[in-house]
């Protein structure tokens, strides 16, 4: 998966930090290469590009948690913005919108009870 | 990760075939969530808005491949629409832009032969 961003720098030191994940080596032009820790899992892209962002995405990642407070002020202090001053609740889902430091919205997303009950963690 | 389209049934049909995944369940409402057919990894949310699409998008997936031409082939005969006339070249990688039934745009991508040397597929 690829990102656009303005500053490789800067978008490394939040996705790896929000997501757990480190540089798979050094910045290689306009691209530095972002992967889960452990080693297992999807490869992240972040694309320096010149073009600032327009317009809402029609991608964004989702981030789960059981703790929707605690995982949006987590982000928060990691640069993300609130978008959302009260949560959306749907279907007994709860999540708050939040940008990244390039303003590429994702949600930080608290499942109904019934989605934790089929899976491990 | 989300992505946003007009019709769940067209853009379930393109993306199970194009990343050899399954329907996790029936739709529900707005969205029709997708996994992938061996039940590990990332799950891929389809959400139907409203609003079509307009300007590039900042995040997208990269299909990577060993065959550039095939995997094009294959998934325009899914009904994704070829960007590019001729490929991209850069440091060794060579892609394509497609975009899929929404218009979003994905990218099939031969990566330099040191790529798939230091992976098992």
């Amino acid at each position: 998966m690829v990102i656009d961003c303005s500053d490789l720098e800067r978008a490394a030191d939040f996705w790896t930090a929000a997501l757990g994940y480190v540089r798979d080596g050094a910045a290689d032009g306009s691209y530095q290469s972002l992967v889960p820790a452990d080693g297992d899992g999807l490869e992240l892209l972040l694309q320096s590009v010149p073009e600032g962002k327009d317009g809402k995405n029609r991608l964004h990642l989702d981030l789960r948690t059981r703790d929707l407070a605690r995982e949006v002020e987590r982000v928060r202090t990691l640069g993300a913005q609130l978008l959302t001053p009260t949560p959306v609740v749907e279907d007994g889902w709860t999540w708050h919108i939040l940008t990244d430091p390039d303003g590429n919205e994702f949600c930080v997303v608290a499942p109904a009870p019934d989605y934790w009950a089929s899976r491990e963690n």
